[in-house]
């Protein structure tokens, strides 16, 4: 290999993934989920907690040895920056360093050690990009301690979500701000920036969380977007009466009306199969709940998913026409109280990913990659309002997430971060 | 009127009929629904507490006005008894006094005072009959203190049942044994007598306690049975997972699986209209309950009430099939904790009332009685497995008791004594 191959940028690109090195990315895993590790496995680091703030001084230490300027903002977000050849805005990547409660590994984690792997990458091959690449670390993602989630990618892109935030208290009454604030402090040796700097396109590599790429046998994903959500509350009011005496003409059974619409509910989602649709009638309250009283009142919630956002639509529609179409002595009433668009990713973003992912792939003999959407929310959602914007997904065992179980194979791991590399080098040689 | 009328049985039971006074009746009722009565209308008087044992005292005392003796027996049942002409086995009547924490002034009180009231119109007649005729107030019938219900009515006809039941104690550590004896202590002028006696026949009027006689606008119902009834557990095993991550089909959605039985077991009891079956799915658990997470546990239970157990046998039979025929990653299971066969009154005594009924219904104009099923448990029913027992039920405005606003006309509450009279003087001069 020779230096400065920014002239002919795939070969930079495929320079980079050959130099990535899975050995030295499973002791990065391991080195950092050492902050918060449990005897089970899992990892208990939730956001600026002092575990947290520690891990975050092993990240900036890890980023200097690698030559990276590091810089952080307002709202605590780390970047590791490894200059190109110009001043043109930066390639962003990473994901964050929280977890949950007790989660795991690599949720987050992987996607700021990958970055740091495809600087360790570049370095080796001796290559140069024009853009600089920037590997972020955002703040408070999980929302476990301070809710909302993903706090740091938001307010990044819209830093006037910040002061709301900051006013966030845990259950310790300690703000969101004050936590903030003791990270800053213990990050004085660090360039301060502003938020909501120009960025030229921003990538993050994840693991799925879901089953879909183990069962497709496919170690690669390309994540066409995430889908929309809504949020519903069904509410069924009947009489509640005694099962015993009450005959079955005369009864105001909520939970008779709220089978029926439930099963509605799923058989629409069967024939909207094709369509990908989600629905989920997770939370159920039922009054007053007795073995020998026909329910009088039966509340239950829809998590409705799709990346089209017509098909939402036409299920509320459908909600709509079956609840009006229930004739019964009782009344039944929904509301939606969530809901979020789809985001969809460019196109041009996804080809690029898509031939990162078919390289690293086919030389790994694991064939093409899988294209799929994101169920759940992570930063490049809000990444997508500010700049072009996409992800990678690699397999989670058993599609298990949040969990101290939480698995990917270390081949897989190796794989996204070469598709990883191949995708920023080009994206920084644009 | 002359006096000693039993040599035509038919036309004393008609004169006792027609010696049935309302307004006695009605203040009758209000008097005993003072002990314990509420500024709501509502009656507090659970069984054995003071309020109960002063009211036991008063109708100990009504009875002994009226000429009766008064005996009492282990279990606290008290028997107001006016003999008969021989010493054959006693024609029985009466309910119970206890009310439940909160309930109306007729649940129970109306057929005790009713027994009393078919005595009074005796006198008035001079009638005399073969047999005693026993007005009895069971203890504890409403199992609202002491679990369960109906213990004296089903130890009197069960002695061996009694030192289990003494052994329950209510919420402030009091068992039902001592409660008995504090009973027993207070009413030391009253005869003692054994349990399980011998008994003649037995006729319990009530009030229905459902909305079947008020919508058929009947005043009387001839009760042909107490259902059947029977309740399972049924669970749903699957496994709890992101709403947002986990496709459709790899899903082991346990509130689907629920949702799924639940929808046939209503079309089953729909088809099953025409045998009266009554369905309930009244109490719900719900795993781990949280709108973005896919239930991963849902249990259910199931009343399901018949007076013909074939058609409960069929309905197992559709529950095994409809589970054994659900196919998904996860588990149903179903088990049987409580079941009760079927109380059927015999023929010669649903002749009997309907005869008693037919003419009290068509001296006031009001028409033929309804045939019914009790949905709910009745003293009557562990009678019935003591000697020929039936039951006559007066309608419920709105199918409404176990609540303040416990109501029925008093024409109709007269027209049930009336058809009370008619009904025991027959069976006390067989």
């Amino acid at each position: 290999m020779t230096e400065n191959q920014t002239a002919t940028s795939s070969t930079a690109a495929e320079n980079a993934q050959d130099h990535v090195n899975s050995a030295r990315l499973q002791d990065a895993i391991a080195a950092l989920a050492a902050f918060g590790g449990r005897d089970d496995g899992g990892v208990a680091r939730e956001t600026l907690t002092d575990i947290d703030l520690a891990s975050r001084r092993h990240l900036i230490d890890t980023a200097r040895a690698l030559g990276c300027e590091v810089e952080i903002d307002d709202c605590a977000n780390l970047f590791f920056r490894r200059p190109g050849t110009t001043d043109l805005p930066p390639v962003l990547t990473g994901s964050h360093a929280d977890t949950q409660p007790v989660g795991g590994k690599l949720d987050g984690a992987y996607g700021v050690l990958a970055g740091l792997e495809v600087i360790s990458a570049l370095n080796d091959a001796g290559i140069s990009t024009r853009r600089a690449i920037e590997v972020v670390a955002w703040t408070n993602e999980e929302g476990s301690r301070f809710g909302p989630g993903a706090m740091g990618s938001s307010a990044f892109v819209d830093p006037s979500r910040l002061p709301a935030y900051r006013a966030v208290k845990d259950s310790d009454n300690i703000t969101f701000g004050e936590a903030v604030d003791k990270a800053l402090q213990q990050a004085k040796d660090v360039t301060h920036r502003e938020l909501a700097l120009p960025i030229a396109s921003c990538v993050e590599l994840h693991i799925e969380q879901g089953p879909v790429l183990e069962r497709a046998n496919a170690a690669l994903g390309v994540v066409t977007g995430i889908q929309s959500v809504r949020w519903y509350r069904v509410s069924c009011t009947g009489m509640a009466a005694h099962a015993g005496t009450t005959p079955m003409d005369e009864r105001s059974d909520a939970m008779k009306a709220a089978v029926t619409i439930a099963h509605q509910l799923y058989a629409h989602a069967a024939a909207e199969a094709a369509s990908n649709l989600r629905l989920t009638l997770g939370r159920w309250q039922v009054g007053p709940n007795s073995v020998n009283t026909i329910p009088g009142n039966v509340d239950f919630t829809i998590d409705v998913r799709c990346v089209d956002a017509e098909v939402l639509e036409r299920f509320e529609k459908f909600l709509q026409q079956i609840v009006a179409a229930y004739t019964w002595r009782g009344n039944i009433a929904f509301e939606c109280f969530f809901s979020r668009p789809p985001t969809h990713f460019p196109e041009d973003m996804l080809t690029l990913i898509e031939r990162a992912c078919v390289r690293a792939g086919h030389l790994a003999q694991r064939g093409d990659p899988q294209h799929l959407t994101s169920g759940a929310f992570h930063d490049a959602m809000y990444l997508a309002e500010h700049c072009p914007t996409a992800m990678i997904f690699v397999p989670s065992k058993g599609g298990i997430s949040h969990n101290a179980a939480e698995e990917t194979a270390p081949e897989d791991l190796y794989l996204g971060v070469q598709a990883l590399a191949y995708t920023v080098v080009e994206l920084a040689n644009r």
